[in-house]
């Protein structure tokens, strides 16, 4: 005897089900074994309509799902352990799951991040997809936004507003829709939005030598703000150091309130941190090593007003927004 | 700088968040401390107008979302360490969330399960409760679905169909509005289904005596074809020693028919195991200290045939549908 929920977890998801802690997903609860270690635990949500567009490509959406709590995980320092996935469906609808489920198990096999468990619900309303990751770090060592010193330098990886501007161009919003630009430069920027790149390889440089991290994922600015708030300090970016695509820094060039997006958008899921002066050489060396791109674009104050944007004049740049919000 | 999203979680959530490794939910992640423990992890999700329905009190949601975990931390021998929640809400709903949070927390603090951390989104569809529960056993303990042997007793703790008849009650069915009840008995039988009663207290005699245990959500006759699937087993029911609720055993000499229902419907998340004739009374005496009430119902017997239930005439009962699906 078996349901169509059953067969649908066996058809599709067993096969991602390699850590014998999973059980083959045949029992209710996974096993995370016991170690030295400590457990890292974090949890993201995407709802259709809100974190990705119905019309998303399925594959695209499974990544999305899994890579935000990579993201969270590699900014915590933590090694990927395995992750549960629940699953909120309208129907069986196999021409989305069988890719769905396809990229997931490329994602979690590349990011040696199994499938442990989860649960698959009927809903009336929008998909959802609810991911618990766990990872691990030697006991004592995740680290955390509360940590970082006047003096640190603050550092972000990659390249920050490609993710919010492609959003822009999905919504067809009406900055985006006057921009000159060509049809690859659009993709590239979409897809930036669609399939973050969790800095999973920077997980050991960032435990080795940060002393506060998190990924963006709501806003440069807004989240530098959280950071510092939990760490009881302020910072001051230069803004003509943070680090920008080609495409965008094109863009912004075009139409100069593009880069308030830039910083106040979401969506980067790139790793924010703070790194004292003295270890920055080591650390820049290792996230070379990692393949990871870091630039240095402003130095943690004390203080405990909202960090501060400096433009190439020497301006505050005032942000009408700081970062997205769900309510 | 705080958001309506921050606040939210600063002034309904952290409250909940006792336990050292939630960081006050101030951070991106959350850490179970490295132990000597394996750590069970389950998840479950309930959706408004699927799980709950859209007028139950919010506080009895918040206790189903967490108690259906927590049932399955006992089914599978463990002790409570925390959960991680995923809150999916149409708008910020005092109203609402107020109680929700209140009766959460006093679940969490009662079952000694401590809120660690957990992602708020906003969806245009119905309400969505996924939490991921963790639990703690000694390494290699767990009780899974696989391991029950022909000769164990199949046992169940309290009654059995009682949540069943609840949810026909609300959903004002056919055949419950033709039952002669009174309105102390509906109540009585509507909670059973809103607020489960998770056997917490009976993890340890579980994970000290059953060969193989889970809890039934889906309905005692699919549940059991599960367990003993995952076994590699079969089972004989003895139908007249299910335990029933007195009202249910009155509504059944009314009308046979509820039989089926008392067998095949979900919610009960009483546990099912399997113990071994030998230890059968030390486990009964386990229970008993525990405060939880135990039966048993049949025999697990070799073989790969779907689990019989079998009348006080001999006869095997019928089953039309074994138990719940999503889809």
């Amino acid at each position: 005897m078996s349901s169509a929920e059953d067969s649908l977890i066996a058809r599709y998801f067993k096969p991602l089900a390699t850590d014998p802690g999973a059980f083959d997903l045949t029992d209710d609860a996974a096993l995370v074994k016991s170690s030295a270690d400590d457990i890292v635990v974090t949890t993201d949500a995407i709802v259709e309509g809100v974190h990705f567009l119905p019309g998303d490509p399925p594959d695209t959406v499974a990544r999305k799902a899994l890579r935000v709590n990579l993201s969270d995980l590699a900014a915590k320092g933590a090694e990927p352990a395995g992750f549960v996935l629940t699953l909120a469906l309208r129907a069986v609808d196999e021409a989305w799951l069988a890719p769905f489920a396809r990229a997931l198990g490329e994602d979690a096999a590349s990011f040696r991040c199994p499938l442990l468990g989860g649960d698959t619900v009927s809903t009336p309303g929008p998909l959802m997809i609810s991911i618990t990751a766990f990872g691990r770090v030697l006991p004592g060592r995740m680290i955390r936004r509360a940590g970082a010193e006047p003096g640190d330098r603050v550092v972000v990886t990659g390249t920050i507003g490609d993710a919010a501007l492609g959003l822009a161009f999905l919504k067809q919003d009406a900055m985006a829709k006057a921009l000159a630009v060509d049809d690859g430069i659009r993709e590239t920027l979409v897809e930036r939005y669609r399939i973050p790149q969790p800095r999973v390889a920077l997980a050991q440089a960032v435990r080795d030598h940060a002393t506060a991290a998190m990924d963006v994922s709501d806003g440069l600015a807004g989240d530098l703000a959280k950071l510092c708030a939990a760490s009881g300090v302020s910072a001051i970016v230069n803004i003509p150091t943070i680090p920008l695509s080609a495409p965008l820094a094109m863009l912004i060039d075009q139409y100069y309130g593009l880069l308030e997006l830039a910083v106040s958008g979401g969506d980067d899921y790139e790793i924010l941190c703070t790194i004292p002066e003295n270890r920055f050489e080591a650390f820049a060396q290792a996230s070379k090593l990692a393949g990871v791109p870091v630039t240095s674009i402003g130095t943690v104050i004390s203080g405990t007003s909202v960090p501060r944007f400096i433009d190439g004049q020497g301006a505050e740049m005032a942000l009408s927004r700081h970062s997205y919000s769900h309510f």
